[in-house]
């Protein structure tokens, strides 16, 4: 008898969980869940269809419904899971047309996401607050833009929120950026790399309030200004971009443990603690490949790699997910800025005795026209002389300089090796010494 | 006293020693002797003049003589290396006045670099035969088209042979490209790789024919036209583009001997058989990092990292050099072509047992406007499933990929390894699954 597979959620993860477990088993009968109406679209391109680069919603549909068909899986749309029975292994769904229906399963998987949080701030029920996670909340800013608006207050100065704050200032908004801490994107950069970034926004007219707490969201019903401190700010638009949180009531309300992050805990076979019951993408943890301390990334590429090994997995592999780099790129107007590893704020958290290498180069030979400043931050680690972390900031070429120092960070590579790696070279495109091995002879001027 | 360093040779890997050797030696007396009259220049950037893209030939010189005199560098320009006497510790030189003078040297670089050369084909001692590997050869050719020339036969698709023949065809002339093999850049793409950017090319307007040897150059005492088979070719300008030969008569005339690549023989310190002589650069060979053979790859970050092993060295230091990967990267048109590692032509020659990988996609997310095809090809060794080589061709952000294939060779990263990579995703910049990635999951299914 063909084995049953149910998948609870229906993006990346979900999805490509699904497509592993087809080409593992050619019989099983795989049900996709989702409460969502549209599935499979790809939620980092929303700033870009909300800037006009993109130039509508639909376009982000990576997987069209001939997909599902093609791979023979049953996908049920605008269905909610409502109880996980372990015991049964039936999941009980609440199906569009509102009626009840339990379904069997052999392997489950559990993909359900995170969802936009605002933290615990006086007024933070009020209406009006926007979000940017589902083509639906995109749909909703983009008519607000078309009403008329003409200024927007992001609160939350990570990925999203700049990345959204650039798509508004394209469409003509004034943007004003309100962060808690002393540097934006502080998950994903070090405070002297987040400077670069925050200049080049503040040169195109983004607005960033720094060190600055939102203390109350205001208004009557809806939202009208917020208050940081003694100031109140108004805007035709407010946004929550805070960040996300795992969606577990499903599996906590199933008994199925959370982990230490908050999020869904499983093992390198992207299992839970029960049974033939898995977890992937943004709703479960996973292992930092350098601090060994789990993390929640939430990230598309890690919600990716997760589906794929459970997905393997549940088809009939055994297969292992090797950890998190938390490798991450952004484009934002004319710069880039990405990270892996660790940076120096998690190294110094996790006791990691570090020595820095920064050096700042062009992208293109000095002579060459349209050469653009690149900035390569290196981490090491001081006794074993590994690079376990790395930052890039530049006006291109920056995200597969991040894979290549993945690469390295996965491989051990020392800051002497790379100071001594073959690197390619062309005017047109790079400095004849590659600005990655300028930073590790930084570093090794720093060790000897 | 002061140790009395001379290097025979002043642009990349020349200089290199220099910088390096006074950075572990403060006091010694450096002397840098070249028979060139503008030394310190990017020999790389000569197209992008050529082309308009850069204004001034001048431009290309990356150190001025300012820099010689910051490091207290003794440079002697339009001065010719006569002799080196290996017993007394002398060159011979001849001023440039024209009288011979005695210099000693407690260490000798040996950075003479390499010269176009042509083949032995009837009538090849004809004049007007034009190179490009001087400021004065870019010079010349620069003036040939001001003076109206409108058509050019490039003898040689290698690199410096396409990248003139972009830049001739963006200052209007007709081009017309020979090579003896059956495809263009055979010493940096296999085959399939190579017919993409052939293809792009052709479309751009260039000509270029395959399986043809110049048989004959044709003309009273200037060339006019050259024969391959029964068909002559006539132009208003010939460039010889077969490639270079390092230049070795002053060692082989000193009984400094060659290695069985025809260029100077070293070991890992940069050393020759000849005590404190050592050579570095286009003249010099090296070992294939993958091969472990004997090779001289005549690249510009080869001749620097070499350049730089050799100055720390003769500077007191210890320093290996690791071999070669042999990554390199050029941009024709809107294509960009690079690899590292040895190709599946360099793998049968080599007896590896090779599994190949190639994949098809783009350089952004697939529903971003303005996505670029890109191909990765991956060589991979059977028995090990270690990476030994990789080529990429595509739009844009080739250079790093390489680059970082570079690093994952370095490493001994295996296909498995590779395929469970953490790399960065942004819409703007990658598809969420990394080409590199997808082509050592292809390499895997072929494991199996």
């Amino acid at each position: 008898m063909p084995q049953k597979i149910v998948i609870i959620g229906a993006n990346a993860s979900g999805i490509e969980a699904a497509s592993a477990a087809r080409k593992k088993d050619r019989t099983a009968e795989i049900t996709l869940i989702t409460k969502e109406k549209t599935v499979g679209y790809s939620r980092c391109g929303l700033p870009f269809v909300i800037s006009g680069t993109i130039p509508q919603f639909k376009e982000l549909i990576v997987y069209p419904s001939a997909y599902f068909q093609m791979l023979k899986l049953n996908l049920r749309t605008q269905t909610i899971a409502i109880v996980i029975n372990i015991k049964e292994k039936t999941v009980t769904i609440q199906t569009p047309e509102g009626s009840n229906e339990n379904i069997t399963y052999d392997k489950l998987v559990i993909a359900t996401g995170a969802d936009p949080f605002i933290p615990l701030i006086k007024g933070r029920e009020k209406h009006g607050i926007l979000n940017l996670r589902s083509i639906e909340d995109g749909e909703k800013i983009d008519a607000i833009i078309k009403a008329g608006a003409k200024s927007a207050i992001i609160m939350g100065a990570g990925l999203i929120g700049l990345e959204l704050g650039v798509a508004l200032i394209e469409r003509g908004l004034q943007v004003t950026v309100v962060e808690r801490l002393p540097q934006i994107l502080p998950q994903l950069l070090d405070a002297d790399m987040a400077e670069l970034v925050q200049c080049h926004l503040e040169q195109k007219g983004m607005k960033i309030l720094l060190n600055r707490t939102v203390e109350e969201i205001r208004g009557v019903d809806n939202v009208s200004a917020i208050r940081t401190g003694e100031e109140n700010f108004t805007a035709d638009m407010f946004i929550n971009a805070f960040g996300v949180r795992a969606n577990t009531k499903l599996a906590v309300d199933s008994g199925i443990p959370l982990g230490e992050t908050g999020a869904i805990k499983i093992n390198a076979r992207m299992e839970t603690e029960v049974k033939d019951v898995y977890a992937v993408g943004d709703c479960a943890e996973t292992v930092h490949a350098i601090t060994h301390m789990p993390i929640c990334p939430q990230l598309g590429t890690v919600a990716v790699r997760q589906g794929k090994i459970a997905g393997a997995n549940v088809g009939g592999d055994c297969t292992q997910f090797t950890g998190v780099l938390v490798s991450a790129v952004t484009r934002l107007f004319g710069i880039e800025a990405g990270a892996t590893g660790i940076n120096e704020t998690v190294a110094a958290k996790n006791c990691f005795n570090v020595v820095i290498g920064v050096v700042n180069s062009k992208t293109k030979a000095d002579y060459y026209p349209s050469a653009k400043p690149i900035r390569v931050k290196l981490v090491v680690e001081k006794n074993s002389e590994r690079i376990v972390g790395a930052q890039v900031v530049g006006g291109e070429e920056v995200t597969q300089r991040i894979n290549a120092l993945s690469f390295a960070i996965q491989k051990q590579m020392t800051a002497r090796e790379l100071a001594k790696a073959d690197t390619a070279y062309a005017p047109p495109m790079c400095e004849t010494w590659e600005t990655m091995v300028l930073a590790a002879e930084r570093v090794l001027m720093k060790l000897r």
